[in-house]
């Protein structure tokens, strides 16, 4: 009897209960008992870890967060409780672990791995920015959110000639600001990858202005900095020394500067974590489902060390390591694209 | 025949092109002309004006913003300002006029109204605060949208334990961050009729925290405040001279005041227009129609310087000026029972 | 101390989890215990009952359908699930009964209530139908969802100079059917209370038609039937002896009528149960609540044999008798509201 | 100056004006107007166009159906209609068309281009069946409606103890019904490339209600046909000469079936147009934007014949003619996998 433990690590992202319900399931299929361990990695140091029948998973598909529970534990950090996640894996007599999480949670995924713990990694970040996978689920849930508020910011900004900010999640990439920037019609996106020059983000909305249209949406990934040079610290207290923005985050920095230097009225929201809870879009949930039957099917073959992903429209295996490596930023030519409909 | 003019004044509220569509669709049926004034009563005083027919109206119920515009502008600060819009209402036959607004819009309308121009007025405040009805259109709206963005909070928090502040519209009356909390499941809800007491706040999250929840969700009003003394301003760089909080807003105060007093993770969410903006939930649709048809019954009945109102199940006529005298804050027995869910 | 005993019988319907909550929670307030009395009736009968404490509702506020299940059963059909019945109230110490439920659960309510058994009751409809209280939690919901549809209808109507016909719920009532037809914009609603010339219908579409619009949205409640005569029944085989329409229902029915007698093309949309399902809205999601809270203070007062309702914006005691007594049809100054905006 | 004219034909389809946009704006980009043709290929037979410009297209992004019309009008049934067809092409200065639409549409579009009339094809269909493309706009959508109707179903399908049918588009390929059936967890999924057996079904849903689970969804295309044999056709008179299911559609038809033989209350939904109307999901958006953004480069490229397609994450072009050669049915690899779902 084949016996897989399952576990969830790192951030919410909506869709990881689609992949815990695809494991299970699929395991029965298979005629394979799943442990779920609770907490990420924690609950297999602490030994935190319960069945999982189809009960457990009945009625969790559309559901946000995890019944797993999740944290960031790092069992690497301490001896100790490596040797104790290795005595739980062979106590509880787990044959296989999918671990699903992001760059942390994999990244210790592919050491286990390379300690001969038979280990397959099912990639999971609401940002998208995993390498080695087209696409995570929780992704389309977070942009449809953020899609949804910039559309109601335009008829408010319409009838108030207003200037609105959105900040959004994406601390290194700029995916959900791009994507839901062109899905809301955004007249500027702003995203990590590319400083901005506030000169010439206010010389855009200005021509808008000019060309009799009132209003803008300027969609802001949180880890957007401004170049530096450029005229555009005006204000230097509003960051510190090393060029970050001090207070309340980008999206407050850019409402003050833009209503400073266009003279316009300027709104900011903030949508936090709203973008990564809650159900996932029927896109994300067959996504993680697809991952979740896929990670068991490598387990059956016993294909280990590799992680589930999407290339094209085909699920296949890439080697864990190579995943988390590096950060997938936003691709320019979609970003260019972007442009096309900024300003007019 | 008569002619009826119409127009939206203040902030963007959903619901208001359903106001105009019944105005124009009820005018039609009692053989009325219908002109749209543009901009609020800015459009009367510079004859911005354009007639509006069924086909003008059609396809705008469900959608936000305003055809007509919407602007702040009081005729009653400038004298030639006050001619130039009587001269209008003659010069464009007007017989009568509906004026969708809030507090100053329909200040406007009660002096007019004294000085025998026929007016009647049509409530508009996304916050609930307009004395003399019940429930306003757009805030059914406004609460449908903060209560989502509760509902995906609970998942992430509940995963994650931790702390959530949602910062929602309300500068004076805490209708919206009421209403949604109790429809979201809010352990706090921080209104600006109630000033709060951070350790009182404090000791009922963390009262929840022992009693095994690990999550809580804070909901507060733009227009909170603390409670002069109790402890509460512990970093007084964050508030200024006048207890008012500095920067980011009362979200951001509380974010970073809880994170410290309780040692837990704290996000803050700020939905800021998001609230105001997009298409109206069923219920204002149907609440803005009949207001609108009453405007122009209203009118048929010559019963000028009224104001449409909810009152019960019933849509009644209540003078314009009792309307505007006074905010209307919150029902405490309704802030009261949001209580029975709190700390537990 | 106090025991509650809370049950929820009939119709699914949007709301039920909150006020169950809301039952549990404020009992705690009170001090009393809570006891979930399983499938309605039927529970009582046969002892199936558990223990409610606050954990057993924590997160239930958002959830469609309800944790206690639900059933039809009726104990006074035998003299046998009477007495236990009976017997089960003492057996498990339950002091008062909230029966949340439609005609037939409170019917069942008003006659134990009359044999002195302490019944409070929370009317619940779908449809809106229930006298003695102005409006009903679920209904909101329903109108919501119905609306959305019609909402998505516009859109291809209009591309396709298409009749749309949306049949919804409304057995006896038609509720529902008039305020989405008014929310969406329906150009024809028919209900049970007001029998439909086809005739009449057909002229109205076709004047609409003329008038330069080519598509209509028929809203049809399921209990809405032909006049007598009138040249309806063009096709008998459509109807039966009683005049009932025989197959696939009114919706159905109208398509093909009005396909061949306007000659245009038509399509029908049945929503059926996904009108009952699924998440409240935050409408739905207070009056539940307050809806439940009133009812633990109705046990409180020892105000037996009373039913929560909504007269206005307060939450009353009724008789429960008088409230089951006679079914609340439609407004008619709301369903002639809605002809205003009919075959324009 | 090149001109660009462009049109919509054939059924509604969300993302149509997010295409027709995105073809404007990447006009102007490159200096090329563009002209929009009103009613599909109707538009150019009769010389109904207009010029588009910037603010033609301001604010449709979000927006259901099509600013431009459509029809099903094929020129190439009448001589007469293809003269005019191309002497209009060349009085309107028309260097190249868009034509986005289905089958039909792009049939039409591959005959001028063998005429050596400039076209490029944009593939839109609802039910995701165009070959050549991995996906197409209006699909994400569709699903996503159909998704949320599932969702809601379980909750009153669970309280209830019922089977819920919800009937899909989908005539001749079941991709709505294999794909929303994944994500809403359907328990059983009937596609039009599958005949199914009755008897088969029956066994599932008992089984399925035997191992303790008192309520099932089934979702059945409406393409959807019984097998031959089996044992399926019980009520001859349910089903013509032709095997076709006579009246009501296959919802119904499998609503008495399944009712009858299994016992259970059985209710049925029929979607319809809902699943084509409407605001497109952000997916669908992007997907559009990029397929109108490429179709404006292929003309400056002059790449004519060809249709855009997605293929894994790129956009690509393929000659029009091989993408409405076949139907693209249903990757029997994902409807297998819905299967691990079932039945349990």
């Amino acid at each position: 009897m084949t016996t897989i433990g399952v576990l969830t690590g790192g951030g919410d992202c909506p869709g990881l209960n689609a992949v815990i319900r695809a494991v299970v399931r699929t395991g029965i299929k298979y005629g394979y008992d799943t442990i779920g361990i609770r907490d990420g990695w924690a609950g297999l140091v602490e030994g935190n870890v319960e069945p999982l029948t189809d009960y457990s998973v009945t009625g969790i598909l559309p559901k946000g967060g995890t019944i797993l529970g999740t944290s960031r534990t790092n069992p690497f950090r301490k001896e100790a409780d490596l040797q104790r996640l290795t005595d739980n894996v062979r106590k509880f007599g787990i044959d296989a672990i999918v671990a699903i999480g992001g760059e942390d949670t994999l990244g210790v995924a592919a050491k286990l791995s390379e300690m001969d713990i038979p280990v397959v990694g099912v990639p999971k970040t609401i940002d998208n920015d995993v390498a080695g996978t087209d696409y995570t689920f929780g992704f389309d849930t977070a942009v449809a959110i953020v899609t949804e508020a910039i559309d109601r910011l335009h008829t408010t900004a319409e009838s108030h000639h207003r200037v609105m900010v959105v900040e959004v999640m994406g601390r290194h990439a700029g995916w959900i600001a791009t994507v839901s920037g062109i899905a809301g019609g955004a007249d500027e996106i702003l995203i990590p990858e590319v400083p901005f020059d506030l000169d010439e983000v206010c010389r855009h909305l200005r021509a808008r202005y000019e060309s009799g249209k009132s209003f803008s949406i300027v969609v802001v990934a949180e880890g957007a900095k401004p170049k530096e040079g450029g005229g555009v610290i005006t204000q230097s207290e509003k960051t510190d020394a090393f060029g970050h923005v001090r207070l309340g985050g980008v999206g407050n920095y850019l409402r003050e500067e833009l209503e400073e230097r266009l003279g316009m009225e300027t709104r900011v929201t903030v949508l936090g974590h709203v973008q990564r809870g809650g159900s996932p879009t029927a896109h994300d949930r067959v996504l993680a489902t697809r991952f979740g039957v896929r990670a068991v099917e490598l387990i059956r073959e016993k294909n280990y060390g590799k992680m589930v992903a999407l290339h094209g429209d085909a699920i296949v295996a890439v080697p864990i390591g190579e995943a988390v490596a590096q950060l997938k930023t936003v691709d320019m030519d979609l970003y260019d694209l972007s442009k096309i409909f900024f300003g007019s």
